[in-house]
């Protein structure tokens, strides 16, 4: 099984490119429903949530542990690979900047995301280590995750919103000095893309990081020799709290019906 | 010293509405920002939560306990005052619930508040406890909480939010048949007030249940004797995480700075 963890129903659109992109493998998502948004609390606090999560999931027999949630790969990766030393832990923000440097040709690259995920730095560091002239702008967009959990992701609401993030960056009286990549650094963003785009303008590369995370893990596997060659497939949905609500807002997120019994209540 | 409970920064407006009704008090103000939000969490999960922050205010010597957030008001008040029986424990659904149906004229009055409070059912009760012939509208409008916390309390992004919420009810083709009256019922919603107002127009009473519960704190201890007659007052603020974001976010709900010295990180 691979596992994937994140703070709610956001990584579920890390789940749909994995399921996309490894449609043979099984999976185990857990989202930690009881205690999100990770987002706006204290790196100490999210890293004792995410190796709880990462325990609770290892006990499932991973092959591979994918940390789906932004700011649990930005603070706590090492504090979880360590925990699980024989386990492969891929982040979402490696797979991201690595994008994003290969997108962008001006160097100048924006990076939205939560407030937890930009304080942190992450995506900062990890794009100016693969590109140390590049000019790294980040962004807390954290309306956008009431925006998409509420089905509000298109239309003038959500323009409104985009549009007030990033004007200031990329209306036209920043002129040639605009960045030409915009890394979606929240699982959320996705959801909302649309809207980021009628603000960012057609010339703007958008790099999903959901979609290079889906597309790393299946390298990772093949390179390990880890793929599963044939099969069906399969997924089990946890939560740890309010398994109704996952099911009626992730539905949206993974763009598939979910049964109420679908989703199982976990205990960390 | 009266303790005042919030999930998070959004009971500041309670407090403030507290402190200015009773200056002469000393209040012990508790933010569970480590859990927050409440409003979308199962009823049993923010029972526990409830609980557990009451019983840690209740080690400060209170003469009484303000539960200032809605949604733990909506499900946990029998539980914190079976806990703690000796103490006097005020919620804000029941001052709210009176105030409505004392401005309402027509008995059609609408419930503002979040998914939990809402689908809780409790200030539909208490209104239709004092007023059985009352129609009562509740609608839950999450958004305002993220609007409030990123200081988006007024402006376009703000008004079209209303109108977004509200507009099915209040708007013209309602007509005669809209309600007379809105309760404010969560925390963060007189913030947005001015914005809601334009999407109400100006006739509708709007109830703000901060400011009813505070009066309702004051008759209480007027009636018990246990008013304090005169002095300076005092303040503790408390959160169980992130007191920087507490200390940032919260003078603009409470209207006046906050020192991030002043804010003392407890575990719950």
């Amino acid at each position: 099984m691979i596992g994937v963890f994140d703070s709610g129903v956001g990584g579920l659109t890390v789940l749909k490119a994995l399921l996309r992109e490894l449609p043979a493998e099984r999976f185990v998502y857990l989202g930690d429903t009881a205690r999100l948004p990770y987002g706006t609390k204290s790196a100490e606090t999210v890293s004792r949530y995410a190796l709880q999560a990462a325990e609770a999931l290892a006990g499932y027999g991973l092959k591979c542990l994918v940390m789906a949630c932004n700011t649990a790969s930005a603070v706590a990766l090492p504090a979880v690979r360590a925990q699980l030393s024989a386990l492969p832990v891929i982040g979402v923000i490696e797979p991201g900047a690595e994008a994003a440097v290969a997108a962008s040709a001006s160097g100048r690259i924006a990076v939205l995301a939560t407030e937890g995920t930009v304080r942190g730095g992450a995506y900062q560091q990890a794009i100016l280590r693969r590109s140390p002239e590049a000019e790294v702008y980040a962004l807390p967009a954290p309306l956008f995750v009431a925006l998409a959990e509420e089905g509000l992701s298109e239309g003038p609401i959500a323009e409104a919103v985009a549009h007030h993030y990033l004007d200031a960056l990329f209306a036209p009286a920043g002129g040639a000095s605009a960045p030409d990549t915009l890394v979606l650094g929240c699982t959320h963003f996705p959801m909302v893309a649309a809207a980021i785009r009628t603000a960012v303008g057609p010339a703007v590369r958008i790099v999903d990081s959901a979609e290079t995370t889906a597309r790393h893990v299946r390298a990772a596997l093949c390179q390990a020799g880890l793929a599963q060659a044939g099969g069906q497939g399969g997924l089990r949905l946890l939560a740890t709290d309010a398994p109704e609500r996952f099911a009626r807002i992730g539905a949206r997120f993974l763009e598939r019906p979910i049964g109420i019994r679908e989703v199982e209540l976990i205990d960390l």
